[in-house]
């Protein structure tokens, strides 16, 4: 196996290498992400409007887009070190099976039970709620990794914690389940009965499989309707993206210890989480006009908010209770079919993400999971690990973006983030080795149902 | 939290201090593991007897009692690297839990795909496979973890990988399979239709659920009854131990590095390919008068080959078709209950580690499987990682030890070996969740059927 001299295979930080701040994307953008607005005034919300739903801090971090850098309190970089820093691989045999002369780089965050990057924000969100000496919190999970990272969040600082599952998840994902109980959190099928709006999504849609919009509002709806709880989101928030941004701060001093210098930095977006903490410091240079990266966010063809959806303020859940946030949206409305296997399930976008693409910092591609599947495969057999569907995204881009390289001979250096691993998604893997996964791409017109519910009132034109 | 100035919460080694050979632990025990015998002659075999089923070069390493070293071969090295060093980690969260002033440390083996130490061996296997220019290998898998490694190994090196699987695991474990046809093998549940004694095997024991005894014999035939394919094994066998000595290198480079001494090594033991690893540098020393620690084996209750099987020569297999191995056994026609859900289900033992325990070397000690469940779940919710129940054999050693030192006041240093993750045992632990597990200890008369299965003959009293 070739390796470059003086360049490990894997790059670990050492504890004293490690960001003690999160950097605050927002602190350097020109245009500010849009402010969330009250669902019905169609007003800025501000922090006592937020205050039933959200923590107070965390709060803070939502509305905060002056400052750079947060501190990350010791207690959170405490349980970081339990799993981090992690890893940043070069993907030489993956190279090599290309025969590409692109030098591909991952970012590799499955290294730690919950099997995923959500941890890095689960942590501190069970933090700041525990800081606040409330007894739990709430919220929903698709794929299930974020789920389990909050239930080992929560049992690390000893709160309660309620997760409500999008039901084709808990259904194709049966063990998930025993992971969170592992770690004492209570799981509920979503959309389900413990709920007014669950009770009426059901009535109105009886066999529905669910969708995170569903588990979004079954889980406020029990944070606002219980003393000492709170709800707490796993991606889209302006606030994950500053956790999430420990992995571009990561894979940016590790880059710069080695001189490496990324042409194309990758990751695949559902909500938005793992790319906008990825891209976040390099994005920064590129706003600052300090350096120029070519930054791609991979959606699934099957629910794709980027490439094909409108950017406009809509709800974040399907029940119409949570605050409006501006966005890349297919509408809250939109749930993706049953066959789609990959997460990334959400309806919208990151509004911070939204904004970065709106104003052509970033680019979009949207894959089918076939392909997904077969990159997925691919690297699973030359590089060890296997992948997250989701992950998976951004290899199938990753390895386009080299076959390119191929094409044209340029020795270009990609990045891109590795969000997690696969055990839990065996079923949709069996699926692919049988032959019986098939792709899916709405029509126009089953997308403009979900536009079609988008919320029209002055100044949220599109 | 609490931490050791200038230790690293996790010690990873860098590439240059990574091992560059096997130890192998045979050249210094002055009472060498006793030979492997012809079953039919009852005669020492050699490597041409070997051959058959054996590749040549691991014929080589399985005699070889003499060299302290051999060279890990620079295909291997780059293999390792995909997922090597692997940490080890203090447990400060369970020390702090524990309230001991025991300082405890864990060998992760997890962090790759297979999720445990078995790639360590199967990449070693499938390489010297390869290079004798074999179309493929045929193994067992009780776990799956074993099977998991030899799939990606041979994925990496393009040879065909047949695999009998333990049909409890089989059917407990659905998932595991999926991951081994992702790395491109063919796995069957054990005992099966396909082979000769599978069928006597069904014929005798209808609705068996299987043995790794069982499932040895159906890979054995396959591999010596097709042109091009050997047999290869994921313990018991020296080789394994020779290969799995990376674990205790490491371990050992790590600990000499920042001054750590261990007062107690802990190891599960199955077959033993783990304990053999983790053990082996510091038996080294032990056997060669420089150093003294304790070494504590920990094995099921349910199938105690060390604290209850006798020392003698026996079949491996159920079949009676493999060399016969002076071990600790339980006699090769003994089945573990279905109830057990921990792995560990061998009846024997490696020769090595016999011959050791039994010159008083090292401590062995059973456990039940509900109190291993209990301990994996106290160290899941506090370090985070979700353990495999074998790993938790020894977790379990390791709390009782720590309490032991809180009783006493004892600061001594444990470390244990961590040999994987959980992801595919989530059917054992919903049992434990629901309180449906049960404990399970064979009565003497139990253990007496499979003592008769052991061959009389002459140097063989036990």
């Amino acid at each position: 196996m070739k390796q470059d001299k003086n360049i490990p295979y894997k790059i670990y930080l050492e504890e004293n290498e490690m960001p003690t701040a999160w950097y605050n994307v927002r602190a350097d953008m020109k245009n500010k992400p849009a402010p969330l607005l009250n669902p019905t005034t169609h007003e800025p919300m501000g922090h006592d409007d937020l205050s039933p739903v959200f923590c107070d801090e965390l709060i803070e971090q939502e509305l905060n887009d002056t400052d750079a850098y947060i501190e990350i309190p010791q207690e959170i970089r405490d349980f970081y070190k339990m799993y981090r820093p992690s890893p940043l691989v070069r993907a030489y045999c993956l190279e090599e099976k290309l025969d590409t002369p692109a030098k591909i780089y991952y970012k590799f965050e499955g290294n730690n039970t919950s099997g995923s990057h959500k941890l890095n924000s689960a942590i501190a969100q069970a933090y700041y709620a525990k800081k606040q000496g409330l007894k739990g919190v709430t919220t929903e999970t698709g794929a299930g990794q974020w789920g389990t990272a909050l239930s080992m969040a929560c049992s690390y600082f000893d709160l309660d914690c309620k997760v409500y599952m999008v039901k084709v998840s808990y259904e194709q994902k049966p063990f998930r389940r025993e992971v969170m109980r592992t770690y004492g959190a209570s799981v509920t099928p979503s959309p389900s009965e413990t709920t007014a709006i669950g009770r009426k999504i059901l009535a109105e849609h009886p066999g529905t499989t669910g969708s995170l919009g569903c588990a979004i509002s079954e889980a406020v709806e029990v944070a606002t309707s219980n003393d000492g709880y709170r709800y707490v989101l796993g991606s889209v928030l302006n606030q994950v993206l500053l956790h999430q941004s420990i992995i571009g701060m990561e894979t940016k001093i590790a880059m710069d210890k080695y001189g490496i210098v990324p042409d194309v930095i990758i990751g695949c977006a559902g909500g938005g989480s793992n790319l906008g903490g990825l891209i976040s410091p390099f994005m920064g240079e590129k706003l600052r006009g300090e350096k120029d990266y070519r930054i791609i966010a991979v959606e699934p063809a099957s629910c794709p908010s980027f490439t094909r959806g409108k950017f406009a303020y809509d709800f974040c859940d399907t029940g119409n209770i949570c605050p409006l946030a501006k966005m890349y949206t297919l509408g809250s409305g939109f749930i993706p079919s049953a066959n789609h296997a990959g997460g990334l399930r959400f309806h919208g976008m990151s509004s911070t993400l939204s904004q970065l693409y709106h104003d052509g910092l970033m680019e979009a591609v949207a894959v089918e999971q076939t392909s997904v599947f077969q990159a997925a495969e691919q690297f699973a057999r030359v590089e060890g690990i296997l992948p997250a569907p989701e992950s998976s995204h951004a290899i199938k881009a990753a390895i386009d973006e080299a076959l390119k390289c191929k094409e044209t001979g340029e020795e270009k250096t990609i990045v891109f983030g590795l969000t997690g691993t696969g055990y839990f998604d065996m079923v949709a893997y069996e699926k692919f080795h049988n032959g019986d996964m098939t792709d899916y791409i709405p029509t126009d017109a089953e997308l403009q149902v979900g536009f079609d519910g988008i919320p029209k009132f002055p100044g949220n034109e599109f």
